[in-house]
């Protein structure tokens, strides 16, 4: 692919990319950029000294430093990877830097928010639209990062209402170079639909590992034991990098507080079910269930091995 | 590995096996044992002729039918691997045809349930020995099954008070012979224990998969395009087998309601906790949680990869 796209393309789409917070997402926009050849320099930045220098170790950009203006100036595309609850910050740190006519955007869980926080910073003359690829492992970090990651993923951007349609246009390009699908709605409707697909999974699965973690009559070691019974699968997601997610639940509190709401309605229905035996309710929630996952599968968004396709080190060929 | 163990083993452990209920667990007991050798004969019973067909095309048994009392006559050892609801029904039809001596035992996820259900119908100088291997993926049916999948999980062992060691031994030496590591516990312990390390966790996959199925505010198009935030996950769980559910948590009502109750309390305190941006008390629950999984990791229940090890048809190598 990257040979004939580099065929397709007469030059990159972009001249100078910066990226700002070198993580899994960040990194992974490096590694996607490079490989495909999508930009000519990639500048990058991140506040953690350590983290800078794993990316330098691992050449993951043309320069590499943690003064995220720096790496801003000049650039044509400057995409903020930083936790939500950070992007108002490093906007403000960056804003002086910016070229006329750059584009700005991000990679955050949250729009509305991120929307609220960077724009009163950003000069006239620069475009801001934000993005939110919806891709990810429960991995964190510049050595968690690869290509792939954004290969048939969903990317959603949300440009503010009067936004420049050329910005728009070269951000969904460079996405979909990365191999995304991309999708256009509005902030508010994003926070929506990733509470529900995204925030509120991941914030059942923090509490179902922390409900586990706090019994007194079931050991932690019998937890750990028997959780190939189904808790292990909650525990991938409840590994996913704790400042992040303070972040989304601390930006998307209205979506999230109605989602939580809901899934609480639609549980005490079910606790009820199984208090009076009502076996008919049951049945009926779990065949419907079903369907969504064949959904998800066709579509290309779930691998249909069972068991995710789990590996096992101890499983010997039959 | 079945060679080793047949050159361990002058005989194989079982003279006559019966399964009665061809589907996942059944049909991967029927693999593991041929496979390795540690029943001279295996005779298959399912109620429904299509998985009995099944089961004699795919060679499963060497006698196949619809008869469960046929299947367990002269039986050495019987295992009932039908739905929990259904053990009582099948044990009443086996009872007469069971010889003196003979081990009984089931897979069902619940034990207290099983053993009020079973134990009355058995004839005495039976042995009866529930268990229940912790083991499992989303599919159904006998083509489901496989020989690894009890490799390196666990099997937990209910015997009763005053159960005959020597039957219990047998069991054990046979879970063991499958690959499976064995615990044995009381009935009532393990119905706490799998509460919360399996009924739990897919009660509450059902129930989100259940409410993002019917927001009106989001569309089912638009769940199953942006899953791979972490919706996806919990799709998995909820497509298993919806009688098999149905029986788990009909008949292990007080433990299920006991954590649903000690789920809810939690979840309502982060709840608060975001609707009053405590996210200290967020950050220290997501900080938590990770050592859970890492402690599943270590013991070998779970891949260590990213993302369970997804692969995806569309990835290309980097």
């Amino acid at each position: 692919m990257p040979e004939r796209l580099a065929q397709r393309l007469a030059a990159p789409l972009v001249d100078r990319l910066a990226i700002v917070g070198i993580g899994l997402i960040g990194s992974s926009i490096a590694r996607a950029v490079r490989q495909r050849g999508l930009a000519r320099h990639i500048a990058i930045a991140d506040h953690d000294p350590a983290a800078a220098d794993t990316a330098r170790r691992l050449g993951l950009g043309d320069a590499v430093g943690t003064d995220a203006a720096a790496a801003a100036r000049a650039a044509d595309v400057v995409i903020l990877c930083v936790p939500v609850g950070a992007c108002g910050a490093v906007a403000a740190a960056i804003a002086s830097a910016l070229k006329p006519g750059a584009i700005v955007s991000d990679v955050g869980s949250v729009k509305a928010s991120v929307v609220t926080q960077v724009a009163p910073h950003l000069p006239l003359g620069v475009h801001f639209v934000p993005a939110h690829p919806v891709a990810g492992t429960e991995n964190s970090g510049p050595e968690a990062g690869f290509a792939g990651l954004f290969l048939n993923r969903w990317c959603i951007l949300t440009p503010p209402e009067g936004a420049n349609p050329e910005a728009v246009a070269a951000l969904r390009a460079l996405w979909e170079g990365m191999g995304a699908n991309v999708e256009v709605m509005t902030a508010e409707h994003h926070d929506l639909v990733l509470a529900i697909t995204s925030h509120l999974p991941h914030l059942i699965a923090y509490n179902i590992v922390g409900t586990a973690a706090d019994l007194e009559t079931v050991t932690r070691s019998e937890v750990i034991k028997f959780s190939a019974g189904g808790f292990r699968d909650f525990t991938r997601i409840a590994a996913s990098d704790p400042t992040m997610w303070r972040d989304v639940f601390l930006h998307n509190k209205d979506a999230v507080l109605e989602m939580i709401g809901r899934f609480n309605e639609d549980l005490a229905a079910l606790a009820r079910a199984i208090r009076w035996s009502d076996g008919d309710a049951l049945f009926e929630l779990f065949t419907r269930t079903r369907a969504i996952r064949r959904g998800i599968i066709d579509l290309g968004q779930e691998t249909a091995e069972p068991d995710f396709g789990r590996r096992h080190a101890e499983a010997e060929p039959e």
